[in-house]
C-alpha cells in the first residue's frame, strides 16, 4: 500500500474541477465541483437514514440502487437543496441533464450533491451556468482533484483528501477520495459528503457489501454533534481502468482492495472529526474487552457524543467520571468496578481509571497529555474481545458561535 | 389546586433543613440538606437507568423495592460519590448510620442523595460533622424548606421549589417538591435529585404506579446535554397527615391526586430545564399529529437534544431546516411533507413551515419571537392525534465554559 499525493483523480479515466460559480456569499469561495469517469464506473454508495432526505440523495439513491453505474458526479456547497419539496427534486434533476447533455451521458449516469443551508432553493441560473465552466475545466490533475476537494466544503477549515495506490492481479490499482464534513455530523448508515474513485475491476454486489461493512466501521463511527444530517452521502466509483481480472469474493487479492478502501474512508473520518465545527483536537476513542465488536462500537460511540466529555476535552480537564459515565449510560451492561481507562498522545500516556476508580495519576501531567492533538482515550471493560474505535471532537465557545450564526 | 409558597414542609408533618457543612470550595455555599418525616412516609422513587449508579442511589433502589416506607432523607452537593466502589457505598451507609442514631430511626428508613463531581470520595468527618448540625435545625417552615432547596444546587442558578394543595375526601392535602438540575441532564427513567413530600394517605403500589407514569412524562421528557447522570434520582414520600381515607385505585379523588403531583413534577422539569448550564432560554417543544403518544415524545425530545437546533435558538435563529432535520432523524416514520412547524413566545406566534417547507415568514419577526423566554417550537405532522411536549434550553458560550473547568 503506497500513499500518493492527490485525491479523486489519482485512478486512472477519473476527471475533477472545482470553480466558484457564485452560490456561496462573498467573491471568492468555490462553490461547485464535478468528477467524470471516462468510462462507465461501477457504482456503490451509502445514504443518509434520516427520514427527511434531501433531493440528491433520492437522486442518487435511485440510480445506485436500481442502474448501480455511473460516469459524472456534479456537486455544490452553500445550499443543501434539502427541504425544498417538488421544486428541490426537479432543481436536481435539471442539474443532471444539463450535466449528461454537456457530456454526452445518459441523464441518469450522473450523481448529484449538495451541502450547506437546509431550505433554501438552488438559484438554476446560476448552477447551470457553473455546469458549463465545469466540464470544460474536467482535468486528470492531481490540481484538478484539490479544486474539486476544496469546492465542496461548508465551514471547514481545509480540504480532505488522500490517494494510495495497491497491487492486485499484478497491476497497479488505485484509490482516492476526498469529502466534508464539519457540522451536523452523526452519521447513520450513511454519511456526510464523501467520493471515492478507483480504477479497480469489480462487480456491483461485491463493491456494495464492502462499502456497507467499511462505512459502518469508519464514517459511521464518528460524531461532530449528534446531528444525522439530511444530506449524508458516500459515493464509491469504481471504473475498471487498472486492467486487473475483476475481482471476486474468492479472490486471494481482494483483502488487499479491502484494505486500501478501508484505509482511505478511514483517513477520511478522522479527517471530519479533526476538522468538526469549532473543534480544536480530535478525540479518538478505542473501547477494548467488549463482549462483542457490537458493544465497543456502541460504548466508544456513546464517549464520543458525550457534550460534558467533549466540554472537558477541550478543558484539557482528565474528568474520567464523565467518561464513564458516558459509558454507563450506552446502553451496554458491564460492570463499572472491572474498567480500566487510560488516556494518550504525542506527549506519553497516562492510566487513570484502574477497576472503576482513579489511580492516583498526576492531573498536571493529564492536562499536558490532553493538549495535544489527536487524543485518544483508551477503554477496557475487560468482558471478553470485542475492540472498536470512534473518532469525534471536543466542543467549543467556536462550535456554538458558528452555530448560533449559521445563516446570517 | 392551590399553588402555595414553600416546598418540601408544605404537607403536614414534614421537616426540613440546609446548611453548610464543607463539602463544597468556598466558604459560604450551603452543601448538605435534610427531609425528616414525624411518622413514616410510604415512598416511591425513580432512578437512572445508567449502568454506573452511584452508591446513594443503590442505597435508595434497595428502600424504595424492598421496604417502601422512610423517615428521612439526607443529602448532599459538592460529591456525587459516584464511581467511588466499595468505599463510597461504605460511606453511603455510614451517612444513614449517623442520621438514624441522631433521630432515633432505624437505618433503612434513612435515604441518601448526593450530586456534584463524580469519583471523588466524601469526607466523612465534614459529612458526620454536617449531619449533626442538620438534625437539631429541622423545621416544618417555608424557610427551612428555602434551606435545603438550596443545598442541594450545584452549578444551577436559582432553588427550584413548589408547593401546592388540593381536597382529597374531604382534607386539606398538600403535595411540596424541590429538585436541582443544570448538566449531566438527559434522565432515563429516573432524573436528577428530585425531593417530593405529601401528607395524603395512600398505598406503596397505588403510588409507585403514579410516580413510574408521571415521570416518564415529565422529569424523563428533559434534556439539557444528552448525558445521562449516574446519580439521577427522583423520592416522593407520603406520610398520610392530611388524614384523608387511603387512596385507592377507583377512588374518584385519585385523579385530583395524580394531576396534583403531575403539576409538581412538570413544574420542577420546566425548571431544570430553563436553568440548564449555560442556558439563556427555556425551550419547549410540543409534537402533534402523531401516530401515536410514545412517536410524538421520540420526536420532541429529538428536536430538544439537538445541538444545532440548541444553539440555532441561543442565535435567535429561526433555522427550521434543523429542526426539520431532528424530527427525521428521531428514528419515527412521518411524510416530511406533510410537516407543519410553529414559534411561539410572549412576543407572538409565527407558522414558520407548512408541507414542509418554508413559509413565506418574515425572518425578522422570527427573531423578535425567539429573542423571548421561554420560547416554544409547536410541529404537527399530521398522521393521527398523539401529542407530547419536551423540554429542554439553548447551547450557550457558557454550557462550554461550565463544562470545560467543571473540576477546576
Amino acid at each position: 500500500m503506497n500513499n500518493m499525493n492527490g485525491g479523486v483523480t489519482a485512478p486512472a479515466g477519473f476527471y475533477a474541477a472545482g470553480l466558484r460559480a457564485g452560490i456561496k456569499a462573498g467573491k471568492t469561495n468555490k462553490d461547485m465541483a464535478m468528477i467524470y469517469s471516462a468510462v462507465p464506473a461501477v457504482c456503490a454508495g451509502t445514504f443518509t437514514k434520516n427520514v427527511v432526505k434531501a433531493a440528491p440523495v433520492l437522486w442518487d439513491k435511485e440510480i445506485v440502487d436500481n442502474y448501480g453505474s455511473a460516469r459524472a458526479v456534479v456537486i455544490n456547497s452553500g445550499i443543501a437543496n434539502a427541504c425544498t419539496g417538488k421544486q428541490g427534486y426537479e432543481n436536481c434533476r435539471l442539474e443532471a441533464v444539463k450535466t449528461a447533455e454537456l457530456l454526452d451521458l445518459k441523464t441518469e449516469e450522473v450523481l448529484v450533491a449538495s451541502t450547506g443551508v437546509i431550505g433554501a432553493q438552488l438559484n438554476m441560473e446560476i448552477v447551470e451556468k457553473g455546469i458549463e465552466m465545469l466540464v470544460p475545466a474536467l482535468k486528470d490533475t492531481a490540481e484538478a482533484a484539490d479544486d474539486a476537494a476544496v469546492a465542496i466544503l461548508t465551514t471547514d477549515t481545509h480540504k480532505k483528501e488522500i490517494a494510495l495506490s495497491c497491487v492486485i492481479d499484478g497491476k497497479q490499482v488505485h484509490v482516492g477520495g476526498m469529502c466534508k464534513g464539519a457540522g451536523m455530523i452523526h452519521p447513520n448508515m450513511g454519511t456526510m459528503l464523501a467520493f471515492v474513485t478507483s480504477d479497480v475491476c469489480i462487480g456491483k454486489p461485491l463493491l456494495d457489501r464492502l462499502v456497507k461493512e467499511i462505512v459502518e466501521d469508519t464514517f459511521n463511527m464518528v460524531s461532530v454533534d449528534g446531528d444525522t444530517s439530511t444530506n449524508d452521502t458516500c459515493l464509491v466509483l469504481c471504473n475498471g481502468m487498472a486492467g486487473n481480472r475483476e475481482l471476486r469474493e474468492e479472490d486471494p487479492d481482494l483483502e488487499v482492495f479491502k484494505e486500501a478502501l478501508k484505509q482511505v474512508l478511514t483517513y477520511l473520518a478522522r479527517q471530519i472529526a479533526g476538522d468538526g465545527e469549532g473543534c480544536t483536537r480530535l478525540f479518538e476513542v478505542t473501547c477494548h474487552g467488549a463482549a462483542s465488536r457490537e458493544d465497543a462500537k456502541t460504548i466508544s460511540k456513546s464517549v464520543v457524543c458525550s457534550s460534558l466529555t467533549k466540554a472537558a476535552v477541550f478543558g484539557k480537564d482528565a474528568n474520567w467520571g464523565r467518561i464513564l459515565c458516558a459509558m454507563g449510560y450506552s446502553g451496554v451492561t458491564f460492570d463499572p468496578e472491572k474498567v480500566d481507562i487510560s488516556l494518550e498522545s504525542q506527549k506519553g500516556s497516562l492510566a487513570i481509571v484502574k477497576d472503576g476508580i482513579a489511580t492516583d495519576y498526576s492531573e498536571e501531567f493529564a492536562t499536558e497529555i490532553l493538549s495535544a492533538n489527536p487524543v485518544k482515550a483508551i477503554l477496557d471493560i475487560h468482558q471478553g474481545d470485542g475492540s472498536a474505535t470512534a473518532w469525534g471532537c471536543d466542543l467549543t465557545y467556536e462550535y456554538v458561535k458558528i452555530n448560533a450564526d449559521y445563516r446570517s
